[in-house]
């Protein structure tokens, strides 16, 4: 009898994800052919309901169409099932016939493939196939969908600076990243000269102040006529604590399923425009919570993302017929490879971005940290130099 | 001696308002071979204070690139000047021995020379050429700029479409758009079935109940199980009142130098976070300000508006040989025309969307809304349909 594979997509959404659904459809199809292909409805839940959609004989320009597609085709899922929930999905898996799970996600996605391999005992084979905008997982150089929403936000930052060169003033955009600033500095990526935003950068590995912003921007203001500003929205003090949970009202703080604070809200965004209205009176200051913009904007899907989301998707296909594991992007020799390392290596883990990638004194990237994400994120749009 | 031509960039930058300069200073070298051409920096205020840019003999390759680049490469200015201001720039004016002066900009950069035209009495020409991402000039079938931001507008909502339907709740993105509701109903532009959203479509020509708002998204989520929701910054309520007027104390409330409210900030958003909060209790709900995003965003540049920009500077060169006046976008036959009309047609006046634009009793696109908006802007993404 043919094999049968179940894929499903965790987590937020990236402009790419898709794209890892196609080339492990793909993959199948060439290794083994005539394989039942299950997509699974908003990640584990269709497992445990029973809601699949069959992709098995999905024509090939669909196939491509979806794959250009940014958001999770098949819905997704904050569920981050425990033992007894991955007794379910497991039951669920067998009731369907499945050889093997493919799940993409991020860390949480790892860890649910960890905990469904222990439960299966050898039945059954489970991979973890990356994504996440956050570019967090550990063992990765970068992760599938993070070059797409980098590029979004490098483009804001360079559009908005041209922006405040024209009208001047402070400028502070808040970005998507719980516990790592990658996001959040990518928005160097795309400086033209020494001139140019952002020229702070507010990131969760470092602890943050308020009096220190205010020097900050001020000091800025000095030497630019203007300051641009990128802020994660998990940005955290000296205690530890997220800054939005220092400037909100306990009884205010939303907590998803996991327990997890809320900060893509707008208080944060509030918190800094008060700030900067107490700090800097009088000066024009306007704060852009970026939200959901960067992570899957339609008009901003980078080939290069595209592509190696394809080949993760392909590998781990592969990965399933070598016994499962998670699927890891590493660089060799300057070329994106992939690789085959162990769930236990990923799941629940947070890769931050070094703190060397700041410089010591200041709020801008180092030569290290530019050099990363200008690898990465390679400028692709050129411009002129403004008369101002 | 060879003429003089000044020309200065007025209020907020578009991604396209360099290659209406552009436009322009390839004419004059066109028309006016070895012309003189001062770029006057920060609007009126460069004319005020003798501060220009010689564009003369700027080689064509810089220009090229300057016309690709978003913002105002000259700088701009928020001044909307008074008769004494004019005679100001009027005197400035004569010192750089100008022969004709070309303002791009909305409909108070045609006051400006509207009032200018009047103080020089015949001894200089006035040209207003047209920009504003809002839409909003009389005369117009639309504004250079406003394509490229609508596009950015139209790809926000089919990108954050396909994340909600991947993860349900309920979507509100605030759009800039003061008393012209043009580039929030571009929201709907782009979508791909009778499913998609933005469903609920908020703009500052219909007044705004908070009640009837919460039952709109009610509804919304028991047809769509998610709702997608565009709102212009300059929503009113029936009071005529703009709304964040009527959520913010009044001593919190900032003004600008022409009185007007500031609406871009963060207060707007909170109060529809809140009200959703108290409203649908429980329900995921995310607010993101689009901000500044939409007017410049460097990926996001429309080729067709970029040429119609082009091609409004080069016009304006020939409206100064004709004895000046502002210059519109019209529609015949399916094109887009350049025509030359008196300045007091468009100075101060507020072109607003039609109210036909809305379905009577929905805040949804009409047909005949729909139609303007997608003849204006195709999609420029093949997407395909989400399998939930």
């Amino acid at each position: 009898m043919a094999a049968t594979f179940v894929i499903a997509q965790g987590g937020g959404p990236t402009a790419v994800i898709n794209r890892t659904l196609v080339g492990a459809v793909s993959e199948i199809r060439k290794r083994h052919p005539g394989a039942r292909v299950l997509g699974a409805r908003h990640g584990v839940r269709g497992i445990r309901d029973g809601d699949y959609v069959d992709l098995s004989a999905l024509p090939e320009k669909q196939l491509d169409l979806i794959g250009r597609t940014p958001s999770a085709a098949l819905g997704s899922t904050r569920d981050k099932p425990d033992a007894a929930y991955c007794e379910v999905i497991l039951a669920g898996l067998k009731k369907a016939g499945a050889d093997a799970f493919i799940y993409i996600g991020g860390n949480d996605t790892a860890g649910t493939q960890q905990i469904l391999t222990e439960a299966a005992a050898g039945t059954m084979t489970f991979v973890h196939a990356p994504k996440t905008v956050d570019n967090d997982l550990v063992e990765n150089d970068h992760t599938p969908g993070f070059i797409s929403a980098g590029d979004f936000v490098a483009g804001a930052f360079l559009s908005v600076d041209l922006d405040f060169r024209a009208l001047p003033g402070v400028y502070v955009a808040i970005v998507m990243g719980r516990h790592a600033g990658f996001l959040t500095a990518a928005s160097a990526a795309w400086r033209i000269d020494g001139d140019s935003g952002p020229h702070l950068i507010y990131v969760p590995e470092r602890a943050f102040s308020a009096k220190r912003f205010i020097e900050d921007v001020r000091e800025t203001l000095d030497r630019h006529k203007r300051c641009i500003v990128a802020v994660s929205e998990g940005v955290s003090t000296a205690d530890g604590k997220a800054l939005v949970e220092s400037l909100v009202p306990a009884d205010r703080l939303e907590r998803d399923a996991h327990g997890n604070i809320r900060l893509s809200g707008g208080d944060l965004g509030m918190a800094f425009e008060r700030a900067l209205a107490d700090g800097l009176p009088g000066k024009r200051a306007r704060v852009d919570t970026l939200g959901y913009m960067p992570r899957g904007y339609v008009g901003m899907i980078n080939e290069t993302d595209s592509r190696e989301a394809f080949e993760a998707g392909a590998f781990a296909v592969e990965a399933a017929d070598r016994g499962g594991g998670s699927v890891a992007l590493q660089v060799e020799n300057g070329r994106t490879v992939m690789k085959l390392v162990p769930l236990g290596n990923v799941a629940g883990k947070t890769r931050h971005m070094p703190d060397s990638f700041l410089e010591a004194d200041t709020n801008r990237l180092s030569t290290e940290g530019l050099a990363y994400f200008e690898r990465l994120l390679p400028r692709k749009f050129d411009v002129g130099k403004p008369f101002v």
